[in-house]
Order: structure tokens, then C-alpha cells, then sequence
């Protein structure tokens, strides 16, 4: 069990444990909310520039962190077609739809720690 | 039980969730890694000024966070003492030390909670 807090903070204080998460491949970052919204965007935009431009992130961004993601995948996570009646256009695959679903996941256990922890310091509050 | 991960990660690459934690009061960020390191150094050196510039912080923003701590909790976390044959200097309280501790405990169940996340991580590498 863990050992109790004090009642060293202000009763009126509205305190909570807040944090971020992300995925690191080789120490380097890989997978976070960044990359989550941009896969997101193409599969509702069909293309990587649209994707970039509706987040406000460059598409030499944008085309970075697909690379990145497409490295670390054991198969690619954005497939682009080039040509065609629609003139190219970008799809995710399965492997990102799984990304995503898995980041959702990650995503509420870290809410639940973070409202545990939150709870947990309320504790801490005086009580007069 | 969690969803399994599908393998979808190169089983070369070494995959790690990380992440960073802090307190916030009021929306506004309270407590974390640096106030922490700032709060031991002031109980080492016995000094604001000596403690700010053993971690590259500035005598403001090191008063700024004092001042902040000092505001959320329930009573002074740093108690600044004037003249005296020593000249003053300040010491941290044990409601300091109670924080402190309450800090290691937290980001030691933080940890915790990412290394589970690392390996659950693991299971997405393909054995191939």
C-alpha cells in the first residue's frame, strides 16, 4: 500500500497529477499524439498535404514522421499511389488503424493512472 | 484484460513508452522534477541563490517557484532567515521534505507503470 500523504495543501487548491506519453524507437521519439492526429487526417483527407495543412504542420513534417513510422513498422503504415483517375492520394493501412487503436488504449490506461494519482493527492489536503 | 497487440513492429527496433509527469494547481503547473531538484539543492547549500545557480536556474525564477510552493501548501515549504552571524540563509521545511518524498514514491509508481507499457510494447514485435 502506499504510504498516506501529509495534509500539506490547501484545501481551496484545485491539484491534479497531469503528465504526457510517447513512444520512443532507438531513443528517438516514434509514436505520440502528433503522429496519431496526422494518420487520422489522411485517412479522412485521402492525402498527406491535406493532412499536414488541416493540423497546421508542414508537409516536409509530416512526410518525416511517416518516413519514421514507415521504418519502424514491419510494413508500412501510409501506402502513397501515385497517378490514377484521382491523381494519387494517400491511405493508411491496417498496421496504422492498429496504431491508433493501441494509442487509444495506452492513452486511457494513462487517464486512469493519472485520476488514481490525482485522487491519491487529494488526500493530502487539510481538512480546517 | 488488455486488447493483445497485433505484431506490427520491426523486432530490431527498441521500443520504450516514456513519458514525463507534474502537479498541477489550479491549471497552473505546481510541482515536478525541477522544483524538486531545487528544494534538495536549497537543503544542501543552505542558500536560494547558491541552490538556482547549482542547476543553471535563475535567482527569479527559483523565487517564482518557491513563492508558488509556498502559496499551494499548507504551510511554507522554504523559510528565508535574515541577518544572524551567518548573514541569513534558507532552509526547507518538513512539509518540504514530506513533498519530496510523496515525489520519489510518485514517479517511482510512474515507472513503474511504464516499464508494464514497455513490455505489453514488446509483445507488438514480429518474431519473424
Amino acid at each position: 500500500m502506499a504510504k498516506a500523504l501529509k495534509t500539506i495543501l490547501k484545501k481551496k487548491g484545485n491539484f491534479k497529477v497531469n503528465g504526457s506519453l510517447w513512444i520512443e524507437c532507438n531513443a528517438k521519439c516514434f509514436f505520440g499524439p502528433g503522429p496519431v492526429e496526422l494518420l487520422k487526417n489522411i485517412d479522412e483527407t485521402g492525402s498527406i498535404n491535406k493532412a499536414a495543412m488541416k493540423m497546421k504542420m508542414s508537409y516536409k513534417k509530416a512526410l518525416e514522421l511517416i518516413r519514421n513510422l514507415n521504418e519502424q513498422a514491419a510494413s508500412p503504415v501510409v501506402i502513397t499511389q501515385s497517378g490514377g483517375d484521382k491523381g494519387g492520394g494517400s491511405v493508411i493501412t491496417d498496421e496504422a488503424r492498429e496504431l491508433i487503436a493501441y494509442h487509444i488504449r495506452l492513452r486511457n490506461r494513462f487517464k486512469k493512472f493519472l485520476e488514481t494519482e490525482t485522487k491519491n493527492l487529494s488526500k493530502a489536503k487539510i481538512n480546517t
